[in-house]
């Protein structure tokens, strides 16, 4: 049987966000490589292996899947949100561009619900207009490009998701972005912390810029600043769809 | 039986994509309103009541549903994609807060795979660094702020998801989009146009700025143009993770 690598989007984390076209490339695996706590959501059951892996092991881990398929196995990398969002699709791109010999083996990526989506959901309609997404982390990234980015975006009035705004190991950047924005002026509009979106102990939380602290974010939090029109109705937040 | 309003995302077309919670919402459903094309993809069963409707009358829908779901209705309202990008969720808010009688009605918004991540799915991982998503209709804006923030867009090497780019009625605003990129230097960025994702009629066709050309873009396109760092191994285009 022809080998083939599925990089497939699990969704934020309830499994009723789980689309079905992932959900059969699940129950059609060999082999699921992915970030150990992205494998640990999918059931394990016989002729399949689960590959859990670390966090910082992106191209390792797309190097191996590529490896696997190309033995023949039926192979998914498993990505929390959605695969092509500050998540695995990018990496094994990466990994091919640097193993020509693989070029040729099938490959797909199933979309899933990135967490902006659900967090959106559950606030209301945030990115209703306009919207840029950041990835906060500058792992991968000079912090000065963050900043910039964050400007500019101020400027277009978009609203801005903020993907892995605050971790351990990142304890300052969140605050600095927190500032970065209120002196572009963004001091009163409205910020949403979406923290563990969908799942058990989900918490939704909406104040203005100005009343936001770095403490509220961490790893599980996804960050929504609205634009400027943005704007609540009853519990909801909803960014217009109109500019005048 | 309380009445209920639900606000739904169905995806770009492949019912595969469709998650099951909104498969759910739908089973469950006794009305079920949104444009016409959309409701289209339910299909009929006794006890549930279509009404479909034209484009441009979110505003009427939405207050239509509010008033349903105010009878007791297990109302939802079907969106293409995602229903809180470019969609019918802000819509919905916006009838909200000029119906205070309906504040405390149970509303919930379920996201859907939206136009841009089925699209880069298709196309390999475009999106896979910082990005942001444009509407391109200027019947909602003026056409002054469209221009403004793709240049800085541009300026801030966003990856530039761009919805709704032409129409019959909008002939002209996508080739000077495209225009506006090019004077900002973006000329060699890779394009791509994503038609009829995830339907039958498929097209995914990616060329540089210079090469696009505005024809190429119809109202089912979703136009993905990428970063400065945005290119091809083999079939694919992806944007890396790492900026150096």
């Amino acid at each position: 049987m022809t080998g083939t690598l599925t990089i497939a989007g699990l969704g934020p984390g309830n499994d009723a966000l789980v689309t079905p076209e992932v959900s059969a490339a699940l129950a059609a695996a060999t082999d699921i490589l992915g970030y150990a706590p992205y494998v640990a959501r999918v059931a394990p059951r016989p002729g399949l292996t689960l590959h859990p892996s670390d966090n910082r092991e992106e191209l390792q881990r797309a190097a191996e899947a590529l490896r696997l398929a190309a033995e023949g196995g039926q192979v998914v990398i498993v990505s929390s949100g959605d695969p092509g969002v500050f998540a695995m699709a990018a990496a094994v791109f990466e990994a091919l561009e640097g193993a020509p010999q693989y070029r040729d083996l099938p490959i797909r990526v199933l979309p899933g619900i990135t967490a902006m989506l659900a967090a959106a959901a559950c606030a209301g309609a945030p990115l209703g207009h306009d919207f840029c997404a950041i990835n906060l982390s500058d792992n991968l990234k000079p912090w000065a490009v963050i900043e910039k980015r964050l400007r500019l975006a101020a400027d277009a009035d978009f609203a801005i998701a903020m993907y892995n705004p605050r971790s351990a190991s990142r304890p300052g950047g969140f605050g600095r972005a927190l500032s970065v924005l209120k002196e572009a002026g963004c001091g009163a509009r409205l910020v949403t912390f979406a923290r563990a979106v969908s799942a058990v102990d989900e918490r939704i939380e909406t104040v203005t810029l100005n009343e936001a602290r770095p403490e509220m974010a961490d790893m599980r939090t996804l960050v929504i600043v609205g634009n400027s029109q943005t704007r609540r109705v009853g519990r909801w937040v909803y960014t217009p769809r109109r500019v005048l």
